[in-house]
């Protein structure tokens, strides 16, 4: 129907995640219709991104530096150590602002199921940075999922003997929520954890 | 947050229709995560495609070679030409693999509101086309909406005098679809072009 390369690209697209076949013929078409400001761009993109894109080693982020931004900014406080599964949730994290210390990415969870132990995920390293005398706390912001609520608990049982606060994120009711539309766990986590107004 | 290579890639993928903000993060991550079997293929792809994309100088489809694959394919009839307002309705049409004419591509429909008028579109190369005494059907398969059936019989009036059978697709029920849904204009041009079973 259409040339090879135009094929290519279109099932190329289709594997990202939220574009289907269909979505991804459209944003092919989109592409070629706009060569010079998007197809271009967008290649080139990719490409610089393919050639500088790394595994942080202090931290296990994603960026074009070694080690990352966030390790690097001096800026930061490194006292504090945040430990996530994924890069979605450091990034999820870095939105709200709210966070100024360092991070630590697993890669993963534990999980019994899937085979995934802890030699398999970005463990080993976080035992060694909390083991540094400047750290004072380890925040645990796996998700509130089984698989990440037991990696929490592992890594709390390992870092047993260093000197570090552990703490993990609060549970209770999201910011703009209805009360009526919340889990039953959620809500009992609220009320258990109330607090002075 | 992360470093402007990451950054710039985000911008750009959100300008792909059905990727907004969000979803082109996501998508982003995906392409870091499986740098080597989807971030540097498809930058290599794109760059390809903007090196070979053009538009076909006889019928505007766009495709990597000029003239393009389905003008160049030496088993379709050339005595039909079949006017699509879009590459993608071309690709539609394409996919029922029903048609096996040419085409022509009038890139978009008259529109007094957004001032395109005939000159805007592939509508000139079209008459020459349709004037040579091999054509014997041009049929008019541009969109029902208003615009499309402005264009269509401006298209009409002009190639009346020209010795070729003007057509236009058959308005009626979708297949698989139920009476119920349909709409009133849709269902008497149905009952009106009833057929003998």
């Amino acid at each position: 129907m259409v040339s090879e390369d135009i094929e290519r690209l279109i099932s190329l697209l289709a594997k990202l995640p939220g574009l289907g076949p269909r979505s991804a013929r459209r944003a092919t078409l989109a592409l070629i219709k706009r060569k010079e400001t998007l197809l271009i761009p967008l290649s080139k993109a990719m490409a610089t991104a393919g050639e500088a894109i790394r595994t942080c080693s202090v931290c296990g982020n994603m960026d074009t530096r070694d080690p990352c931004k966030l390790c690097n900014d001096p800026r930061r406080d490194d006292k504090l150590i945040c430990v996530v599964e994924d890069v979605a949730d450091l990034w999820a994290l870095e939105r709200t602002a709210s966070f100024r210390g360092r991070y630590h990415v697993l890669g993963g969870t534990l999980s019994a199921l899937d085979g995934v132990g802890p030699e398999d995920l970005n463990i080993p390293k976080l035992i060694t940075r909390a083991s540094d005398e400047k750290i004072t706390e380890v925040i645990l912001a796996t998700n509130a999922t089984v698989d990440g609520q037991t990696t929490a608990h592992y890594i709390a049982d390992r870092l047993a003997g260093a000197n570090v606060t552990i703490s993990g994120l609060a549970h209770g009711v999201p910011v703009g929520g209805e009360l009526d539309y919340l889990d039953d766990g959620t809500l009992s986590a609220a009320l258990k954890a109330r607090r002075p107004v």
